[in-house]
């Protein structure tokens, strides 16, 4: 299949598409540019309004963005006490900075992302995205993100990998050395959360990048949230604690209805939070026979 | 977008059709015909494994389809004291009364699907669906279901509609009359259970649904799964109960890991139920609203 044809843009660039596609209609073309990284495209789409897709994988839309990132944010920041130094790796778009300077424990947040295109791209053409990337709590860095927390040990409270699929240039961010230098730039009581795939499509290899940081982390789980946009409408997040015991369905800080409103979620809540880790026995019974 | 091309089947059947679109990889073409009601298709992909069609709507998947049909089934029985006497509607591909036959309260199932080739066609080629046509709990009619309602009143614990999209003929299944004929045909006690489309693509849609039903019946509530082969890769059911007020979100039947196992769940257990109706706040706010 190509990814545009007749008016249609189909997502060529996923894990399974050899398998399976989704198109959707293209209302208008808004933008396309190859950057030093990868080829970045945003259009219009009626039913998913603005759309963002990098080497023919869509990244975000309009419509459904919210789920992923509050969801990717809010599950390790809620599940840590204090979590006042946050670092992002990847996340370009701006959509987990929008959602972690929102949390009032978030003192300082860096963010690394390798290609600067993105977030100009995003500053440009997806405003809905980019509104916090002038917010005093952040330092945003255009460096590879692998190499910044080997450099960086015992720093971070909370570190989030708002990645890519593991094909091409963030593969490297699904292999057990990545995670152990996670776990380096982690200062005690702290929590990775990463982009970890979906359930539907790719169980086995979710099995492995849970095998990979059982042996490294104290406790480590699998976080599910529902994105239409992406291949099986579901994608999910290893969380990993790095020396204490969490149950991370449980979180600690629990927002109310008013705090939801005030603070603009409209996916996440705390019983989602909980919900998000009871996973389907076809999963669980997978995940413990590791 | 043509539904057959080059070796890809695309969805060109459903609600959404305009703005959006699955495709999946056929690796065989198993069978065709056009019934009395509709096309009917099967056909073999890797991913998917079989998959049948009706009129260019995807109906099940070999991998997918326990989610919907357990979901769809344990939702109202588990919330009913006594689901002892069971009507489905439609349902011809076998998976709802496969399930409903499971559970040890079910006693008697009266099913009416309008079209008998969906039947055959499940028990020739989806083996995985039609285990339970020959269930001693199971009587099996030919005949509109709609029709069937209106002529029973006051008989069952538990009336199940698994039917397709609101365009074509299963359109007079999502409008007041059908509800009220449901409400009627209900005992004492009584809980439905019908589909009702993803919130993703459809909640202006849902929102008129559930308003309508709660102005017929005591308890109404919107429960939500997972079915990476529908649009969006969510959908969900409205559960309404009769006469008596249900806290649909808490299960009278609860099963153990045990249970699960024996009774071959791979997508339900009683904190799934609970986690279905915990809808995110963009939802749920409009469902406030109504």
């Amino acid at each position: 299949m190509n990814s545009f044809k007749e008016g249609w843009f189909t997502e060529t660039g996923v894990l399974n598409s050899e398998t399976t596609n989704l198109s959707i209609r293209v209302d208008q073309m808004i933008h396309s540019q190859k950057s030093k990284y990868q080829n970045i495209l945003v259009f219009q789409s009626k039913l998913f309004g603005r759309c963002l897709v990098l080497d023919d994988a869509i990244q975000c839309t309009e419509k459904d963005e919210f789920s992923y990132q509050e969801m990717i944010s809010f599950l390790p920041l809620n599940s840590h006490e204090r979590p006042a130094k946050v670092l992002i790796i990847g996340g370009g778009d701006g959509g987990v900075v929008r959602e972690v300077v929102k949390h009032p424990a978030v003192e300082e947040v860096i963010m690394c992302e390798i290609d600067e295109a993105v977030v100009d791209v995003s500053k440009r053409f997806l405003p809905f995205m980019s509104g916090a990337f002038d917010s005093p709590k952040l330092k945003l860095l255009f460096e590879d993100g692998y190499e910044f927390v080997k450099n960086h040990k015992n720093e971070f409270d909370v570190i989030i990998t708002d990645s890519s699929d593991p094909k091409g240039p963030a593969e490297c961010l699904f292999q057990e050395p990545y995670y152990r230098a996670l776990y380096e730039s982690l200062r005690s009581g702290g929590i990775i959360c990463c982009q970890a795939e979906s359930y539907w499509f790719d169980l086995a290899f979710i099995k492995q990048l849970y095998s990979k940081c059982k042996g490294i982390f104290k406790s480590v789980a699998y976080g599910s949230t529902l994105v239409p946009s992406y291949p099986s409408g579901q994608i999910g997040f290893l969380v990993c604690s790095k020396d204490k015991v969490v149950d991370f369905s449980d979180p600690i800080h629990k927002f109310s209805p008013k705090e939801y409103n005030s603070m603009n979620l409209r996916y996440y809540t705390s019983d989602i939070h909980t919900g998000a880790f009871r996973l389907p026995p076809f999963v669980q019974n997978e995940l413990d026979s590791v």
